[in-house]
């Protein structure tokens, strides 16, 4: 549960714009990498003084950089003030609680996301705030840890291959919006597969623990959907094109990554109703499994109870009780015994009880 | 369920615009064939290599080709760079977890839809890929596996029956779709008459099994549900002809196509409510029995419980117990018992649970 | 549930335009009837041949052509070409499977929408397939059976009364379908009759079947709403009077069905959300049933388990056990075992248990 | 129930605009009173004969017709052709199972709307079926039965307070809604208090009769919702002005009177949640319930069943049964079997059954 | 629940435009203070009568009134007659069960809301109305109890940081309104750990008292619903800039705020979803309980039973009853007892149920 609530209260009573990190502390150190590139050259380095991006900020060169641990807050307002960017939208960067939005803002564009990924363990879905600064001729990617989802990109950089190197910001801020995406559907591929697993042992022989399992099914599905669902909205607007940073031919991309969105809300949307009809079956397998065991008590009392206390009655101290002293009144007793069980068993049957 | 989800994983990590088969290989061998026609002549063939498409591309005769099987991925790629599609566009004709969708592009439109049968054991529906690029005058088809639901418009074209012959691309293509929806009808009615064959167990007699079916019945729907909702849009955009290649005379087609398609959306709908409408009915009929075999346990236990401790008591082997030796206990004993089950039985009967 | 399904095999592998009459054959024969009128005249006949028709396509009296019955595919074909009916219309008028739908085509339009009514044994609620062409001067009805819904109007018609004879063939379309609208509140009133019915069954003493009739009840409601809901829309486009065919002055009588057709909708909500709460209140009564089931035979078995148990230890043949040979140890016995079930009903009192 | 339903057979089969009174007769006797008034004198009267209102239509006063009671359809008939009324109008007054709706005419808008109150016992909520005709210079109000709702705008007129006297026919008309909105909150009030009252039972010790209660509540808030729903529409049609009959200075006034039904529909989903919460609660209330029921059982049956079978076995007659001649052999029985109870005790101790 | 109803008969039965206060009287007294301030000076003061804040109102400083305290009607009326609020916003303001609202008037915007805060025992959610009049150089707010919200933007003020004594009335509102809404996020906060908690609770041990938890928590979350989802459109009134009042760049505050907002609203669906689904996992952790005492009861019966009626047969008093003579009788009997109870104990076992 505890990725669905962020502490906020750090920022209590502060006034807005003032920059708090809000969540945990994810990387050791912050590490500050750009790439420069264009059709001839490549430049990558580390950076340990933010100063050192400010040249990079209006070369006609694409410039990459990527910050990964966003603990301090210092290096990003330093960052911030260096790209002109404005204080609440350092605030959306830094509060790893906020959800998926885009501001279109005079020189730059902020995209804020959630990578997904499965923890070492692979069992629970986590959530890794992302955000996108997207100027004329650079993109700055905050992200909370550094992790290889862009490596793709960065191989397709270093490799020349593709597009990209004769394509601008918008197009490589498509590539890492692509690579976060793509990477949604092997999450939901998980989730899936343990759909299908559970779908079996419902179907099965589900036990007690079923509901624990169904219940974090659902519990991942609505973790999913809150971190997926607000994308949609802000993919839509880069895909309409409506800023002049996002050129035309970048938006056929866009385009093909909404349709990306869709479906995973779509696959999520399936996998909600699945789930829901599998929580009818265990439920109805419940009652099922409770008329069977009652079944099983009352066929064994309704037989045994009468007989039970006709041999009490035989076992009565009664000085004057006749039968008692009929020849043969015991294999009378079980014939009489016999019968009425054979008689509730048939009574049974054609009740469909057996 | 493994319908519901296809594996991506073999994508994760290529860059976009890379061209992978996503599904199951269902072809031996990918077969390719033409038909190219105008009112005056027509010519089919089996096409063995790409480039003999080309010169039909611009022809004034319309030309269907039909590409059954997506594994062989260069050849789709060869194909889509005689015809000018976008790389994505390639992706989405080879991704059979793809949703439908539409593309209005430079001077194709891109259709991807589902085409809906029943497996040869009849039991399951499954869904197949189905990928249409209309041109000015021409129509390129894939599909994953050769199959006869095209049939009917080869025929039309032989007999040179129906206006297809005085018609362009776009009336081709409203056929090639015409006949994938309609076969969506006779998948409808297939399940309409299972979920009425349930009706009708679920008012009788219900068993343990009646839930997995009404299960599957639901799975179904929501498996229907996913294939064939997004045509709706996709249909629209086609019928409010806001591209050149559909005339204004197909357009009222189309508009017939998507009138079918809401009309398969409906009975879906009501497919859903008369399955939760049985689903409720199935549980309290769980209930009921419950109640009913409860009732039984009851009744007897309530009845034979007090005699059996009255039997007890008069077994009990205390010298002083004045009643064992009066002449009339035996006879008074059974009075007594069958008077009080009596009373019992009447109260169930005011009870009304007899 | 027959109901919800129509046979569509037939059709199946047809190309489009292919008129196939979809549903069952309900009236013996076709029969087509004509009432041509206007301000000073009144002509009624039968007619035989299709083409007697034509001469009153253009004149500018009104003419109402009323054809009952819908498998005989030549008559209604003649009569489309007649008419210059599209034949994707034609194929709307006789598939009774199609829903409610507005057609706004060169110079008429194509109205279909559901007749309701109960079957004779009362029980059942039963839709009729209904289409109405209107054009400048003629209204052409088709319906499955010859009915007694427009008697009204051809009343209205033959006394000269109302409006009528002053007013067009918008006015005529008006008052067919005003006609077939006021019907659904007459079987809207049974079922609301029978809802009542149930709702003072369910709060009193619901029975095994009490959830058959809930379920039928629930059917019906998704049968009318099948049946209904596609018709605002119909009726909304009529009342916006987009098309030259409706005069303004006919407007406001259009508006006046679209409110009516929007109360039946509100009715069926109504009723929707009555049976749903009833729903739940049987539920919890079947619940409520079982608790007190239980309850008394918790009562019985924890009051005299122990005391047969007692029973049963003085019933043991130990050669030694002291209190067989007590003189006062019946009467203890007994009263230990009135305090015991005294002790057990006073603690039974407590929990309200009685 | 049976104010969900109104009888329309009464209707059917008449023609459009045949003047039908649906709905119980209320009042005894129609009674028609007269109010006009401007900034300088005030006139208040009965009226006998329909004809006398006829000068107060044109005149520059403010003229408000009350009509209490609407059985006398011919009183209505009159007084519609006197001042102009649309028949399909007349019969919107008269049906009062009409939902509420607007319709703004050549020279007058018609509201109508509901009234509700709490019926004498204080128990049921009843709807008055309300119609307003505002025209320029008056407003005719038809309403079921002569009740005090409207007693506070006539003390407003006589004594000359408020604005009322400067102001126009449609200051006076959103007196009249307001008067009734405001009364909608008494009204909701009373269900709130129910509502909170039941919340304690509920938490509290739920008994048979709660289900009742609660579907009570719920079905009274189907009938509100029913009632005040489309009331929203109505006035925000007002509200925006669209009719010339409201001057902009009103529009304010219509605006409060919006955001009043938008709160009352807001007070009706809250309840409804609240309600279904409570549902939910009463739901597993009785399974608890049950549980501890069938525990309270299953504790003493596996307690004491195993003891009887114990005490059964040595009251056997076997001949050779040694344990009968031991001399501890009675002790030991009783040891054995509070050992045994007591065993049973620990385990259902550690299971927290106990 | 007291928190959902607000007393409104006090209001029954007078004309609109009459000033009542609805609520509890939550403050001893009503405190106004004013704060007037530009980017020079400062000044702060309680202020006794309400005409001292008239010269206030048209001065190029900006003017902060915030009056604590809302029974004393007549101050607020001539607060209002001061600056020239209509009389229905008065009457919004006084209402403290009225919903969020905005309404731009002539020469002000009275925006309406909720501030939420938890009862000093820290069970309970409760909201204040809180109202604020922006005008041109001048923001009134009222509350119905002195609070610390405000005190941030107080200090803000009295510290001279920030941007706010360069910016307008525009800003100190968005202040005011910021500070409302970033509390909310630790009411959520606490909200979410108590459902985190809970969680732990169903997953683990579920008790009686679970449901009553749970039930409160939906309880809080459907009045926080109610709270702050009509605060929703109210902010996007603001941001979109529609009044000439909100300067373009104070709107991109104002964006942020409706950010937060939606992201509150998020988290209250979230926080209803897995409430949902904690129901869910608590009834079918409730059958699951039940199974397992059923089974258990079940178990134990079904094996002694048959056992004791097999002990009865042999205590019955029979005068010829063979087996009793027998020598290996009684061990006999054990070694049938025991593989009797053997074999109901693998049957059981086969059946899982052990």
């Amino acid at each position: 549960m505890a990725r669905f609530i962020k502490k906020v209260s750090a920022k209590a009573g502060l006034p807005p714009g003032t920059l708090v990190h809000i969540g945990e502390r994810m990387a050791e150190k912050v590490a500050v990498t750009l790439i420069d590139y264009d059709s001839d050259h490549i430049e990558e380095r580390e950076i340990i003084d933010v100063n050192e991006c400010l040249p990079f900020k209006d070369t006609s060169t694409i410039s990459w950089i990527n910050v990964a641990g966003l603990h301090d807050t210092e290096l990003v307002e330093s960052l911030g003030s260096c790209f002109g960017l404005h204080p609440l939208h350092l605030e959306d960067i830094l509060n790893t609680g906020g959800r998926p939005k885009i501001e279109d803002y005079d020189d730059y564009i902020l995209v804020v996301l959630k990578m997904l990924y499965l923890t070492d363990d692979s069992d629970e879905i986590a959530a890794e705030h992302l955000s996108l600064v997207i100027g004329k001729n650079y993109v700055i990617s905050f992200q909370e840890e550094y992790g290889d989802v862009f490596d793709r990109v960065r191989k397709l950089i270093r490799n020349g291959k593709g597009r990209i190197k004769r394509e601008g910001a918008d197009y490589l801020a498509y590539l890492l919006i692509d690579a976060v995406v793509d990477n949604y559907f092997n999450v939901m591929e998980t989730v899936g597969e343990a759909i299908e697993d559970m779908e079996e042992v419902v179907m099965g022989r589900p036990g007690r623990e079923t509901i624990h399992v169904i219940h974090k099914l659902k519990s991942d599905l609505i973790f999913l959907r809150k971190s997926i669902h607000p994308l949609r909205e802000v993919i839509s607007d880069l895909e309409r094109g409506e800023s002049d940073l996002i050129r035309q031919t970048t938006e056929v991309h866009f385009r093909d990554v909404y349709d990306h969105v869709i479906q995973v809300m779509d696959t999520l949307d399936t996998y909600r109703d699945i789930l829901s009809n599998m929580m009818d079956a265990y439920l109805s397998s419940l009652s099922n499994r409770m008329n069977e065991i009652v079944k099983v008590l009352t066929i064994f009392s309704t037989i045994f109870i009468p007989l039970t206390f006709l041999a009490g009655v035989y076992g009565m101290n009664f000085r004057y009780l006749p039968e008692l002293r009929w020849h043969w009144a015991y294999p009378v007793f079980w014939l009489v015994s016999i019968a009425l069980a054979g008689m509730m068993l048939a009574v049974f049957k054609k009740k469909k009880w057996l």
